[in-house]
């Protein structure tokens, strides 16, 4: 950490710092530029109590600035040869690209196995579908609930696909990981820190989406808060993030993809469907995820998506899904993975 | 709604939107353009299975093209004269306008005294305090939960001031409710649509803060959950917003003021302190937000701010705080109010 | 400045890293921490050629951090007590607020006259008007160029008022000149650094607006070119940035400007008019802006804003603007300036 | 154009609506629903004094939602087979990804030199190099301006490329068109549209850098100043736009690409070098540029990135590039295109 003082901190102010900072068990090193003088303090900056920006409320200080990255068990130096997470026998973070294919929400059991069929004769090798929907109108079709567990379980089980859905509230958990194999935290909840702290002490496997606003080292605190807790198994999703361009529901960062690859040690898949929120965009950004590194795809899939009861215009069609994993293979390949 | 259709739509694509939207109860208008087709849809947009962007994977359809704002409870046509929610004896959404102060966590008895007496002296009408902490790292102080709402109940009471505190976790509520007067929803939940239906059912109000990637029209959507489960006594509480700029923590949003006071009659207010993060700029823009229209303020103090255990740099100290109050009482009067 | 060296950075890359920064002028601090090493680096970052985070390519290490601001002429240190920019006789950064008015495009002398008998009716000190308009369409008006600067200077030297006008292209400038008493920077050209530099050779003051994606610091870097060419005359102007928000055309930021007022010393005003793109938000902003410290206003003001050529829904009436300035008295007596 | 009344707007509001619309050409058709009542505009909605926003300052009028793209020239209806633009005998949109490299700015002759042999024997079509710079410090090193132009230029036709640099300001048109094949307008001149208007008026290709906060369809209008002047040959290059994420420099949008592929009938390029500012991104995303569909890549390479006189952190060492190269052919041929 380096304390920036002010231009004209006088001696006591400096003293009062290097003693506060060495009270929280750092060693201070004073050094004397010509404008200002820094304080740069060595020891670990992630402890109980250490947190220093309030410092910057001490009399003389400018600024403070942090030097070690927050994340601790998330880092790749802890894991340098990156992480598997293994979901109903499906590998994630391996050589193979995993693509987990559904509909938004479960509205039937026809619609349900009409999706299961469709993506899993495309070749995809997981079932997704939401039984519980954040909505932004509580006026709008709010999930099946635990009606909607059943039908998705029994149709993904029927097609031999491992299940992820979303859990939105802690007392679900028990209820949502009978029917699924991995559950998801969806990015309205990315920084539910009750939530994520409950699901670090399942022993399921979490899917774990980026937040609207959420800063990529906000990202890895937030895997943090389950991986502390004792689950280690945790998988990170891109799924597009708000900035002032409209043409596009959110606006996917692929930059996420290898940069999290950099930092973390967590296998990172990407969801083009709420990324880009327009369904001819989903084949195009999916191949460039995967082009990017990306581990797996989120994908929206539905049998009849011009009658689906949420997020119709970002839901591909059977033939459009089958047609983006037949583009997907070569892309694959190109960068060294299989599908 | 307004439903634009591509260049080329087909007469057989345009009837076929028309049978839908119909199917829908809506009565729809063709409008032959130059270039393009739209079909104005005539009908309630919000009600439950209508939420209709999904025809925008209908065949032939370029755009869908909502015309209502989608809360209905929340709108200030339901209450022209605006609404006033009572917390412990204190009116919010009158004349008066009504200041929230205490630190940003509750600490020690000692640390909560302190802020108690210091924001009472000064004339603040509320007493805030967290017991529960959303922190981005699991590794920071997350608070002293249920000693620290004993804690800071008590020093509240015996400064004669109703208080107000955040809720994180549904399970938390009647707990919460036992020692507070308001339950606040941090930006973090603000779209935790399972927590906001729990207090739409309890009978206390609520301080609904805005997310950092909220629009205001998401934003009174989540009022509208609220509402909408029975509890009519909600505040907004702007709080920042995130931006590009990293000068100050967050964007505070001063914009939000006016223009949520046209589109509801719920009241408004105001927290410089998270949506600067710099206690130098708390002052300038408490009274700003006061000139801009809103109806109350909630702002840090801490008795010792560079000892805090979260946010430091934000929290004003007794003397700052009591200048605030001071300053804000002549501009109040200037748009009149009074304090 | 401070670099981080990469957690497992080698003696012979800690050794470069020195060798290249003292071969800069700087003399070199070498800080060994548990996970990483930093050198802290003592000299002035800001002479040329110290361009320093090139220094991130440098093998071994991880990130350069800079710990001085990267503006010199603009700093507040520079000048404590602030400046004062006089245009045609109007003091700007005094004690009083200084208020300037107008249509946004000059559009016949009639419009024009009628604008300047209202300004002025009203209070106002500066008379506005654009005679060349950066409009985001080449189908859309653009303003009557060399015809309009001279109607814009009959009809406010008849009215008494000194005149601002935008220059939107450098071999304009000397045209300009001849008519106005101050140059508006636009902000699509808050980063036109040849536009900029010239600006800095005249003799006349700038009003400089803040780019829709320019942070604080780059926004007095671009203050940098105009003052470090030797014309110390410049007004900053925060206008608006852009957010994810779109009930507002822009979101007007006024924490620039209490932040601006501790950074610099060059006066501040704010354009609520273009800030929200909205009339009915212009005076609830205008009195927030001077509760929060701004030196003057620059607002919109057209006789006939439903026929006007461009920006007709953030241009205010005579009558809205007479009740904007009646109520801007007060506000600004309650902040200890006046009218 | 759709214009939305307000809630209790009254007859002689909506006669005065149809009045004004019908005035400006328009057939209006007046839509009664069961909140508001709405008037459907059939018309061209981009014709000259119809910039309509400023209806939405007439009494009963909320709101004002324009129907068609504002851009005409740039459409992909004007031309749906896409255009192709030749720049000195190497062909953009076509079938081959093309790629240009080189450093960022013009430092010397051995560097230059250095460069272009590196990107020539790696594989790229064109050379670019900036001559002048637009930085943000006037501190900063500035480039070396016609001297550097002729350095480039005898670099690139050694080794047999043709040259894209960037036109600052309009009065170097003549002589950067003297010596390079295509002129960049860079980020910060996106909306300048002087400039715009008279590269509109030369007869070199243009490389039209998207703006750091500028959405896609303001984008195409800057495009529609060029075209509209005569000037047929612009090619798009998207290179990051500004959001709150700070771990990239900018955040680059590879969701455009798509977007205008089917928006517009111009060849789309992309920045990766600009568009993350980190070198060790710039493979990836180049990468991912082209299996999301674009037509080629900017990419910059420097002999000696940690000498570099401006922007180090993001520049390719001739190892790095091409080994950027090799990867990029597997992945072009994945999607249909080749090297």
């Amino acid at each position: 950490m380096i304390v920036v003082m002010r231009p004209r901190a006088g001696e006591a102010e400096i003293a009062n710092v290097v003693r506060m900072v060495e009270a929280l068990d750092y060693r201070a090193h004073v050094i004397r530029g010509v404008e200002r003088t820094v304080v740069a303090c060595v020891g670990d900056e992630r402890g109980e109590g250490h947190s220093l920006a309030h410092l910057e409320s001490v009399a003389g200080v400018e600024r403070v600035m942090p030097v070690l990255r927050p994340y601790k068990l998330a880092s790749r130096e802890v894991r340098p040869e990156g992480s598997r997470v293994t979901v109903g026998g499906v590998e994630i973070g391996g050589r193979r690209i995993v693509v987990m294919g559904g509909p938004c929400a479960v509205e039937s059991a026809a619609q349900v196995e009409g999706a299961a069929d469709a993506v899993k004769r495309a070749g995809a090798h997981l079932m997704r579908g939401g039984a519980y929907k954040p909505r932004t109108s509580p006026y709008s079709f709010q999930g099946m609930e635990d009606r909607g567990l059943t039908l998705l379980e029994t149709a993904a089980r029927r097609a031999g696909l491992p299940v992820v859905t979303e859990i939105m509230d802690a007392q679900d958990i028990d209820l949502v990981a009978e029917h699924a194999d991995m559950l998801q935290v969806g990015a309205r909840n990315a920084q539910n820190f009750s939530l994520l702290r409950r699901l670090g002490r399942i022993r399921k496997p979490v899917l774990l989406k980026r937040g609207m606003a959420t800063r990529l080292d906000e990202f890895l605190m937030a895997a943090e808060y389950i991986l502390s807790e004792g689950n280690p198994d945790v998988v990170l999703c891109e799924r597009g993030i708000r900035t002032f361009e409209t043409a596009t529901r959110n606006t996917l960062d692929l930059n996420a993809v290898p940069l999290l690859k950099q930092w973390t040690h967590l296998p990172v898949i990407v969801d083009p469907s709420h990324g880009t929120g327009v369904w001819s965009l989903v084949e195009p950004m999916a191949l460039a995820a995967v082009a990017a590194g990306a581990d797996g795809l989120l994908i929206e899939v539905h049998p009849d998506p011009a009658a689906a009861l949420s997020d119709g215009p970002q839901q591909l069609t059977p033939a459009s899904f089958a047609h983006l994993m037949a583009a997907l293979g070569p892309v694959a390949e190109a960068v060294g993975r299989s599908l």
